[in-house]
């Protein structure tokens, strides 16, 4: 592009970037995913839910630097879930904080065990699920609880393109088509959930890494330790080999799905009613919410 | 189920059989099949078009077996394609003949250069097109045509769960909805198609070589010499690796998909409009159909 001695490589598009050129490429993919599916628009405060990792970490960065050309607040959610096992949770509160004040955004953490008196490790054994269940559940509830108390329009993760993409298989693979349903790039706000949006939807996992590694973003380098399950490990690895045999394929594979399949899943699956939650307004299908019976059945206070 | 020695284990079925409680199984899952889809009702002449491979020989052997139970009659249909390579054709033939005559089924062999002046060899070099695409254009062309002069009223292939599960991930990897779309149990009749069913469709690749054993069904035990590509022996790896892990979870899939997939894929991407091809009558977008096209730009009699 310029001359200059390349820093990456971007198979799938058949280019080499030197790093001034990769970090101009990768914004402006960002900024157009944000534009194609309406994801954001001129005054939306957007909460980025941060775990440390190195996707939600660059998600922060990058909305930073693009708030400004497009138009959006950006500040930051943190869930301190207490998970001791390798210091997990510690390490990752450290990054994040850090993260967060180099970047000088409003931000706020919240320690589970300080506001419920649990962590998730303890809340797992008590009602003998797994710690990734329980971990998920948690997660959704506490980050749409907290950006409706920050005033936060849409809330954004760091699922990236080869998440998208597994999500897909696996849920073929288990015929789960409601689940597809509502892998959409933006879901809207109803009532007591804010909007959530997925801006790294069209990013491999391959770029986020570099971009990371360009910008010198200190990220937890560590993987949860109850880690993914196999079975989603399968799958990536599966499209791995996919990917390397015909470049560019995951893309096309998740804009596909948008574009053609997810329209005509939705008309079928549309959203169950919900109401809401005796305790907490929560939207559920029953009574109580799934986190407001979790508190029920540990005996947690609110 | 009755104290003999087993013979066989399905592990997605948690069994273990004896050869006669296998044959039993195995043909009353078919039966189901043919049931459940309505593929066949009393009074219809069921052509099955046999290769000579295992599959097609086995759907030929059990639907032959089901025939007098359910009520339909039974016939064969065999191409010889002319492929010189390894013999492949001429062992195919001969084996296809030998389970006609052991079967007592009238049937009907075409030899393409006879008929046609060209083997899929010549014609895929003329035309420059790849072995698999010119060779399954062929055969849906030819096997319709000797079907509808036979009198069939329902062409029956070997298609089994394994490969409608590989289909089904592959065209989603590829995001072919369309081609998704006619992955159906049953292909209703058309004006100047015959309507194409797939007994198999429920029963797993692994149980039909164990059929094929116990019924001692001399089948042609070679491979295409062209093979198949390797997109799709990826695909089968993995789903292989995924039925070792979740036993069954490919039966789940396939009925997960014809039951909740299919017929929104079927609302979307319904039959497009096609006229009769100006040579022969066959339906197509066209003014010529892609059969009578691959005869022209070849210079082969009719």
């Amino acid at each position: 592009m310029c001359g200059k001695e390349a820093a990456v490589r971007l198979r799938y598009a058949n280019l080499w970037l030197c790093r001034e050129h990769f970090l101009e490429f990768f914004e402006r993919r960002v900024e157009r995913t944000l534009r194609r599916y309406g994801m954001v628009r001129e005054g939306d405060r957007i909460g980025v839910a941060v775990s440390g990792g190195k996707d939600s970490m660059v998600a922060l960065y990058v909305l930073s630097r693009l708030g400004e050309r497009v138009g959006f607040e950006v500040c930051g959610l943190h869930i301190d879930l207490g998970i001791s096992a390798e210091n997990y949770s510690r390490v990752c509160l450290q990054r994040v904080v850090e993260a967060f004040r180099e970047l000088g955004l409003v931000y706020r953490v919240l320690s589970l065990k300080k506001e419920y008196g649990f962590t998730v490790e303890e809340a797992a054994k008590r009602v003998r699920r797994p710690q990734c269940a329980v971990c998920g559940l948690v997660r959704r509830y506490v980050l749409n609880k907290m950006a409706l108390e920050m005033g936060v329009t849409k809330l954004a993760t760091g699922h990236h393109l080869n998440d998208f993409a597994v999500f897909i298989v696996n849920n073929v693979v288990h015929a789960n088509y409601a689940y597809l349903a509502r892998l959409k790039p933006m879901l809207l706000a109803r009532a007591g959930l804010v909007a959530r949006i997925r801006p790294l939807l069209e990013t491999p996992e391959h770029d986020i890494a570099a971009y990371a590694r360009f910008l010198g973003i200190r990220y937890a380098d560590i993987r949860c330790p109850y880690g993914a399950e196999e079975p989603t490990k399968v799958v990536g690895r599966f499209l791995e080999i996919v990917e390397k045999r015909s470049p560019g394929i995951t893309m096309m594979m998740v804009r596909g799905f948008i574009a053609r399949c997810l329209p005509i899943l939705e008309s079928r699956f549309g959203e169950e009613e919900v109401r809401a939650c005796k305790e907490c307004g929560y939207p559920t299908t029953g009574d109580l919410c799934a986190f407001c019976r979790l508190l029920r059945r540990i005996g947690a206070r609110r």
